[in-house]
């Protein structure tokens, strides 16, 4: 028994691209599913393997594929090389795994003298005849024969300038018949015989040469440099379908078409063709197409038909299609289909739309959406279409596109964002002093830090763009103004920065707005349902909460509670607390923080209400608090040198005393005037100098490994008792209200549980104290970050304190890799990732295999000890549907994220849970 | 049946010491191999702990102690209570672990009116007898009645005054007579009724008193801050032992010995004894005691049996013993003895003396002495009995002592230091560019930085002493001098220091050499043969290699590359390779270089032939080299200040040239010689220019977590290729003289198996080109620092391209803890030591919860690649005993340490093998 290598579009296996490849399994498949495809048959890419090893085709090949002719013949009625009716057919590559620009396509074989004639007079079109086949004799020649192109095409240009021709459809029948003629001429050249003219031996050779484009340069080339294995695609497989022609009148058409909207999503056909036209005339745009509801009043019979193959493609498929249809003489022939490229807002609404009308599940609908598309809904960004050439670059470091004009301080980005211009903060980095600047900005531009620099950290948490380190800008602020290379940018010039890809554009783009649509919210509440892992909120402020509660977190993983103190009116306390020379002086300082954090964490309780609420104690080192050494030693010496004129001044002044009201005096101060300002001077270059001691002093030269985090909290007992003091009373305040609350303090930087002992004494007597003073029994959880490497350790010994972890995955990427993510991410990580060293950034994606296998040990460990310990995630990658499946694997309880990656991290947690399930 | 509470000395059983307590247990033991110990027997710790549970004596524990009392009358002829031979006993507390200060002891018990009538007529010498007497009842009193001691105290210093005496001795015979009646005067008004007469009552008061004081607040505190469990020791025993007399005449004695020196080890007896006395009086210092060898001229007899006694002890204890002994009218009885406690010296001494007097096997030898006593014996130290007043104190960085004359600058140190001088470098923090500072200085003082600091590693390697961090010291280089509070420094000041304490004392202090001795070198010998563990050292040049090849190393276990850039004459070429701008000018600076390594490699195999020797490929930040930002812009600012004041001078000498060679004008400078002078501060301006643009370029906010190491070699492949090269060449040269080598080669930094296969790559290209330039097959290993953390995670992989690996502990701690060492040995680690959060410090001694569980999984799973992988550790723990244990037991081959602590781990892999087996 020979076995069998060709296989029928009505009997192929639509399943099978291994053996029929992936344009002939879908062409079996749509006949078998009673779509009008052009009759046809596949050559198996078994038989090509065959052939590549033997050198010749194997056994009985030839013979089925006579067969399968003498079926083609049958069905069409028109006969292979036939001088009256004369059946012509493509051959077409194709293997399991499409690798487009390699496919060998020759149309029209068939054609030869005398086929052509019968043609002629079938079509009675001779042009289009001549045409047909000075395309098949070059496309043959090229692809069986071995002939160059290019002597064709000098000889088409030849014709096309003698008769004056600017474009192909410029020539006449004639000049085609001459072409014809020609290139004739010159295969015989080449080959020493003339072209085959039995086409029989034109199948056998276009077949052959079809099986041995495998193993052809280009496509071996491909197939390194896209890595396919023979296992995912060995050897190609050979289609012979019958011609259609879309181009024999105008009862005939050409077009392509995508089942909904692959825009908006809109269901309702999309597409466009052309009448009388070839399918390539509807790619080469020389014609423009009209769109496919023209169809409808030019051959309404033919628009029903192809409502009718919509629907049948969509309730087959259960997914949108796009696909490319020929009409010929009336008859409508489908011949490709495949699942529809769309953009973010049209998946959402054929996904909820599908589900609804029943085409799809709702899991389908969850499924079929990638997470990392919402980022394109739920930011502004600019226009594709409509960007102009960049300035600078630097790191994309929170999504979104912003315009205003350049302010290169804080102070004036206030005076000038109130005015109610739009206002992009530029500066070389950014500190909290800078905060209200960042609330009246429409988006931030750093020329130094990375993407855990404060503005893009500050940025990420408020949603707003950023793009940092944009190292070739150089910023001068007192000259108000940056200069790019050979550009200088001065405050009110106007320009765009992209926090998706990083550029900085001059003036203003068009931008597309956010669009967190009904049918996005109906979505991810059907996500929710399937997911196993609850999405928190990284939110620091009541404000921040509330935009949390909208994007749908269930709940505030990490609310920093340092962040509270970056507020303008507030900053100053905090450093009066650094100052402080005593406890009593410090403990003063707590004591007008405490009712400020107090009211704080009491509106977030009363927002997320009856979520939980999770609270860090103060984290950074303190230093971060304070100006840099080198910005208060400048500060100083301008200070001291203003102190100085000043003094020259009072001399003067004293001198003349006549002249002191004069203005020409220099600052136009009188002698009064200038005594006042020197005594209020004085204090200024006191305090600043007060500062700057304590700057040096607590300098350190490692700062993410140094002095902060609970190592703070156990140096200065006070600072974490006021924090826990202000979350417990604010709690009491709550139950006292009624309102349902979920407490949880949490102790950062843990390397081990003699540390979160000593943090639970602290709890434990301010608890003691607020339920004494309250007359009330407080409830709340006491947890433990996961951060530091020795945490994880000693997993088993921290969940017998802690009743929470939350991995802290930024900072334990740090520790893992030692790498420091500002350096790293300035210095070598790009050039890491484009050596191939490592794949992704660490610091955004979750490294499964080196920082993920400490935490799985860490779940393991940590419910040894304590079989239902909540365990979380509220490092940046919790955001990211990679790390969530992870986290999903090793069975966390829940991912944080910053508010708007919440509705990203909600539907990539379904699908988690519907992969595993 | 009832229980045995009492033991005699001669039933007892010597090892229990649970039930008999240490002392108790001690007497039995000496009794039963016949050593003559004064009769007596011990009531068990079970009858006190059975006393304290019911409040009364358990059922027949009095008549066993009444059966044993008549024993002791059986055994001394002498009767309890007797009026003309009575016995007289101690009755002393005593548990199972020892408790100075804690015991109760009261002695000449059964003294009464009656029996003291018969001890004067016995031994002819009332004033003995009424001695005896007045303070068997304030002893009794005190312990047994509970009286305050002051009342008898302020009787007796009564009686003294009145009579004009100043020591007790003083007193008359009538006088003590007196005492005794008014101190029986005392009891009765305490207690309402007369002293005890009833020497029954008083045995029985005295057993019970001792059992209550295991439960008296001294005893509980105590146990308490020693942290003494009920299963380390519970309850008291008491000893009831009759009473010898030393002062019983010329024929009577008391004394205290050692079996051998505990100063030198010398196997010859070493005490103090004094005639006619008794043991307190020894220890009270009243008469001054004679050396022990008087004896055999004094009581000839007596000291042969006292030499018998010193062989009979050793023989039995094996170990050196410290005893005390009475000799009562011509009887020998030993009291007490225990092991003695010896110097290091002693004990390495007695150590190989006794293990080939056979008297201990070698194993026993290396078990006994501590291997952190030889950090006593390798470095010169402080003499402990002539220290001064410390002036300040920093961290003890790198042990040894110092004396020398202060020099505040390299330069200097080096002129001065090689005029002879003894000096000792004293800097804020120190850099490479003072590297030959350091080679010409005894010690080395700063004011910054930690136990890792430059100054402190460099100083550790080369075993030099070093006090780092001292912070109160203010260092005014330009001024020579520091100020340290109110007192002041200047150059040529005499200081010493003390790297073992971290202090610093004004003038010379006298020291003790180091001993490296012979029989040291004997017990390493002895060790090296059971350890299972190798001993390598950390060593950078040929000089350090030859140090640890005479401290014993088996190899070199790191040498970084690094530091043999540091020299004065090679930093230029490396910062030439730093500012390098092409990779043509870096190329440049590398070919100079390379011929550098390369002899210095060789002579470091040359030394260590045929051992390995492991070489690290570039590791610190390259910022290192360079000097600091502040630093570079205080040396532009001055060398600009010069340049103005030349030029100033220039255009004085245009003016006024007939001044132009009068050294008034200035530096005494010529117009020529300004010119030139101009010149030469141009280049020097614009280099540091240079540098200070590069050193801003290259800075980093975590350097420790930045771009060094792999990160920095595969930045710059040049820079390995070139160390690379230098290694295999130097391997192909002794390969060429027949020098046998065992040369590696070692990746720091190592994250990610991919960075391994890039370096790897490197090494091929390397040895493909140096073994066909040089005709010749080279033979090396390749292997991988372990030291990240995701390096531990990913050991399955890196084993797979790597054939050994090296525990960089220092950098794995701070990656574990999230602890820069810097930052947290200035700032909190000592705070966690002292408030208990941390044991130790987890720089020093291997933090085996955290670091040591990663290590543990990294050879688990790097073996399971490779079985036979080397695995060692070159991090500063490795020279820790405690450390070395761990890294026997989890089954590393090796430990590496700086040279001085070779002898030291060389003892300490030796007792965890021996621990082991």
């Amino acid at each position: 028994m020979t076995t069998q290598y060709v296989f029928s579009f009505k009997e192929g296996d639509g399943k099978n691209k291994q053996l029929l490849g992936g344009k002939g399994a879908n062409l079996c498949e749509m006949t078998q599913i009673g779509l009008n495809v052009p009759p046809g048959f596949v050559i198996s890419t078994e038989a090509c393997l065959a052939y590549l090893k033997k050198k010749q085709l194997p056994k009985g090949l030839l013979e089925q594929v006579q067969n399968n002719i003498k079926q083609l013949e049958k069905q069409t009625g028109k006969r292979f090389g036939d001088a009256k009716n004369p059946l012509l057919v493509s051959v077409r590559s194709g293997s399991a795994l499409s690798m487009p620009g390699m496919m060998d396509t020759i149309l029209n074989l068939g054609l030869n003298k005398k086929t052509l004639k019968a043609v002629i007079k079938q079509t009675q079109n001779p042009r289009f005849a001549f045409d047909a086949y000075r395309r098949f004799i070059q496309l043959f020649s090229k692809v069986a024969l071995g002939i160059d192109d290019e002597q064709f095409d000098l000889r088409f240009v030849a014709i096309k300038k003698k008769v004056g021709a600017v474009e192909d459809v410029d020539l006449s029948c004639e000049d085609l018949e001459l072409a014809c003629e020609q290139f004739l001429q010159v295969v015989e050249e080449n080959t020493g015989r003339p072209f085959p003219e039995d086409v029989n031996e034109q199948l056998q050779l276009s077949i052959q040469a079809v099986f041995k484009s495998w193993k052809g340069k280009r496509a071996v080339d491909y197939r390194r440099e896209f890595k396919i294995t023979p296992r995912m695609a060995n050897g190609t497989a050979v289609n012979i379908v019958t011609m259609v022609f879309g181009n024999m009148g105008n009862d005939s058409a050409t077009g392509v078409g995508f089942t909904r909207n692959p825009g908006t999503g809109e269901n309702k056909m999309f597409g466009e063709y052309l009448t009388n036209a070839q399918g390539e005339d509807v790619v080469a745009g020389i014609r423009t197409p009209k769109p496919v509801q023209e169809l409808e009043a030019e051959m309404p019979e033919m628009y029903q038909q192809l409502e009718a193959l919509r629907e049948k493609l969509e309730s087959h498929y259960h997914e949108v299609q796009d696909f490319e249809y020929t009409i010929e003489k009336g008859q409508l022939y489908c011949l490709q289909t495949r699942n529809g490229k769309m953009n973010a807002t049209a998946m959402i609404r054929s996904s909820v739309e599908m589900a609804k009308e029943g085409l799809i599940s709702k899991k389908q609908a969850i499924a079929r959406v990638d997470p990392n598309s919402l980022e394109q809904v739920l930011h502004p960004r600019l226009d594709p279409h409509k960007t102009g050439e960049s300035l600078a670059r630097g790191l994309p470091a929170s999504p979104g596109a912003a315009s205003g004009i350049c302010v290169f301080d804080a102070d004036r980005a206030e005076i000038i964002g109130r005015s109610g211009e739009k206002v992009i903060l530029v500066r070389e980095e950014t500190k909290p002093e800078d905060i209200h600047g960042f609330f009246a900005s429409q988006g931030i531009l750093t020329s130094r830090g990375g993407k855990t620099s404060h503005a893009a950290v500050v940025a990420r948490g408020m949603g707003k763009a950023c793009v940092a380190g944009a190292e070739d800008i150089r910023i001068d602020v007192r000259a108000r103004q940056a200069v790019i290379g050979e550009f200088t940018l001065r405050e009110g010039d106007v320009i765009t920065i992209d926090g998706a890809s990083g550029h900085v554009y001059a003036g203003e783009l068009p931008t597309l707005p956010p669009q967190f649509t009904t049918l996005l919210k109906i979505l991810l509440t059907w996500a929710d349902k399937y997911a196993d892992l609850k999405v928190m909120a990284n939110a620091d402020t009541p404000k921040m909460a509330h935009k949390a509660l909208e994007y749908g977190a269930m709940g505030i993983g990490l609310c920093r509670t340092e962040r509270m103190f970056n507020a303008s009116e507030r900053l100053p306390i905090v450093v009066d607390m650094i100052l402080a020379d005593s406890i009593e002086e410090r403990q003063n300082a707590l004591d007008r923080l405490l009712p400020i954090q107090q009211s704080d964490f009491k509106a977030i309780f009363e927002t997320m209400s009856p979520n939980p609420v999770t609270i860090r104690l103060l984290d950074p080192p303190i230093h971060e608090f304070l100006p840099g050494e080198d910005d208060l030693k400048e500060e100083l010496r301008s200070l001291q040198q203003y102190r100085e004129e000043l003094r020259g001044k009072r001399v003067l002044s004293n001198a003349l005393p006549l002249l002191h009201e004069t203005p020409a005096a220099g600052h136009g101060l009188n002698l009064v005037e200038i005594e006042a300002e020197l005594k209020l001077l004085e204090a200024a270059i006191s305090k600043k100098r007060q500062m700057l001691v304590k700057v040096q002093e607590i300098s350190e030269v490692n700062p993410m490994l140094g002095h902060r985090g609970v190592r703070l909290g156990i140096t200065y007992p006070e600072i974490y008792k006021m924090q826990i003091r202000a979350i417990l009373q604010a709690n009491a305040d709550c139950i006292e209200s009624g309102i349902d609350t979920q407490c949880e303090i949490m102790v950062p930087q843990v390397s081990t549980a003699e540390e979160l002992v000593r943090v639970k004494e602290y709890v434990a007597e301010v608890q003691t104290q607020v339920e004494s003073e309250r007359k009330i029994k407080l409830k709340f959880k006491f947890g433990s970050m996961i951060e530091v490497v020795r945490a994880c350790m000693r997993a088993g010994h921290l969940a017998e304190h802690a009743e929470f972890f939350s991995f802290g995955t930024n900072d334990l990427t740090q520790a893992t890799f030692s790498f420091s993510r500002e350096d790293a991410e300035n210095k070598f990580l790009p050039m890491y990732n484009e050596q191939g060293i490592l794949q992704d950034n660490p610091f955004e994606i979750l490294d499964t295999k080196g920082v993920g296998r400490l935490m799985e040990t860490t779940v393991k460990w940590g419910r040894s000890t304590r079989k239902k310990l909540k365990i979380g995630i509220c490092g940046e990658q919790g955001g990211h549907p990679a790390s969530i499946d992870f986290c999903h694997d090793i069975g966390l309880n829940y991912v944080s994220c910053s508010a708007p990656r919440v509705p990203i991290a909600r539907l990539a947690a379904a699908q988690s849970a519907l992969k595993a399930k």
